[in-house]
């Protein structure tokens, strides 16, 4: 295949620097903090795995070495998933959002995304909703077949 | 079926006051701005639709009344997803993630997911990734059958 992870050994140089393309830099809206939010996505099955924070450092590194970097708001440090645990990331797409204030990257997740050892961060608090529905006259293509 | 909206007459009363449990209130993690990010997602096909913005008032909206609400960080005001566009969120199911700053927010979706009328916020820039993969020995449940 011609994937790669950008030929950058992981023992000597986990963290390279990166540069972010000045166009797509004037595209991100930013927090206060100067994150965007990051949606994580399981590639193979849709899964919503996490969400993370990336400045814009932490996105071109992301974009140009094959493995999820984001920056962690709870140790202020870059972190590259799965440089402790072996919960490795891989990208396989990213794009950003209409309005630039969030990123949906879709992975090949390697082990458990979250770091309590569940799939998904999701998996452990399902909240209590009322869930609503369309009626018919609400769905502009009619039901699904 | 048993689902509903609530009961509530959106042309009466668009965005009815409600209260968030204090036990799910006291796991969330707020950003400065108090807000926590939701991600929405398409309960039918599980393509992520957008990232939206919500407060304590928006979620408890959003679990009481069978509709997304959020908190537009433009125009600071809650918006309920669709009063305008007709192009309504209707909620299935609720999930707080594991460090409590991102919500999981699977719904029934009327119409475009985006206002610029794309079926998700994400498709319209994709941006140029290298892309990383697995070397064999890093994927513990062995390649996919």
């Amino acid at each position: 295949m011609a994937r790669h992870n950008g030929g950058v050994s992981a023992a000597a140089n986990p963290t390279p620097a990166a540069e972010l393309d000045p166009t797509l830099a004037a595209l991100l809206k930013r927090d206060a903090d100067g994150l965007v939010a990051a949606v994580i996505q399981d590639d193979d099955n849709g899964a919503v795995l996490m969400l993370g924070w990336m400045d814009d450092q932490a996105l071109a590194r992301t974009l140009t070495t094959g493995r999820v970097t984001f920056w962690s708001r709870s140790r202020q440090e870059y972190w590259r998933k799965g440089d402790t645990s072996g919960h490795v990331q891989y990208v396989r797409s990213v794009a950003l959002d209409c309005d630039g204030d969030a990123l949906l990257v879709r992975v090949e997740q390697v082990g458990a995304a979250c770091h309590t050892g569940d799939r998904t961060c999701f998996d452990a608090r399902p909240l209590s909703a009322v869930q609503g529905s369309a009626p018919a006259s609400d769905e502009p293509d009619g039901p699904a077949a």
